[in-house]
């Protein structure tokens, strides 16, 4: 039995870019990316240039955003909103809101410009600030 | 054609909780986690309960942590450290060395103790901050 030390560390993340979309309001951005959300472009930091070397047009990507519009207090959620369903812890849903709102998005690579990422669709607001950008795996991100 | 705004936002994101596994060495952890990773416990801070309610033994679950030995400084590598292979942004990688080092994982619950969750494998060394748990997509993730 170990016991819960009393030390969960806090890390400081500087957002590498923002995302640049027509989703301009919360309202507008679909729950999950299966729901239509719009191509966007990652505006990367210009000192970044080199973490780019070999992103390429077709490849599938993972980004990962910060929420910052999401209630980090909120614990559980009516799934959806729906008041009918019963409150699920948070880590059980992909609610924006979580004590760590980090959005995880996967796309496909459509252009790339200088340190502009074109992405076939991202379900993130205008202006979301970006924290990484990851080769999605394929046959194991598959499982 | 939007100029790079001066302002990328610092955030603070505070660890959910620490990976417990038998894995306590760098060197010993797989590459990717079909190389054989170790099933090990998530051993999330117990005010954050809550958030659990509805996390399921079954649960195909994507876990975000901080890789907190990686160099932030790093923006290209050699893939998987081999010098004869051309160096690729970090981007362009899954390398742990990058600007914002939080690695992502695909596992399943096979247990779940109050506010400790056990996986099905997990390439993270014991320790290691965890800091989001998500339900895995399907076949949204999948694509």
């Amino acid at each position: 039995m170990t016991t819960e030390g009393p030390r969960l560390p806090t890390v400081e993340l500087t957002a590498i870019g923002r995302v640049s979309s027509p989703l301009t309001a919360l309202t507008d951005a679909p729950r999950q990316p299966d729901e239509g959300a719009p191509a966007a472009w990652l505006e990367l930091d210009p000192a970044l240039a080199p973490a780019l070397a070999g992103v390429e047009v077709g490849d599938a990507v993972v980004v990962l955003t910060w929420l910052d519009r999401a209630d980090r207090r909120t614990l559980a959620v009516h799934p959806r909103g729906d008041l009918d369903r019963p409150l699920l812890g948070v880590f059980a849903t992909r609610s924006a809101d979580r004590p760590n709102p980090v959005g995880l998005h996967t796309a496909r690579v459509v252009a790339v410009e200088g340190t502009r990422v074109r992405l076939d669709h991202l379900e993130a607001v205008d202006g979301t600030p970006v924290l990484d950008l990851k080769p999605a795996l394929g046959p194991v991100e598959e499982r």
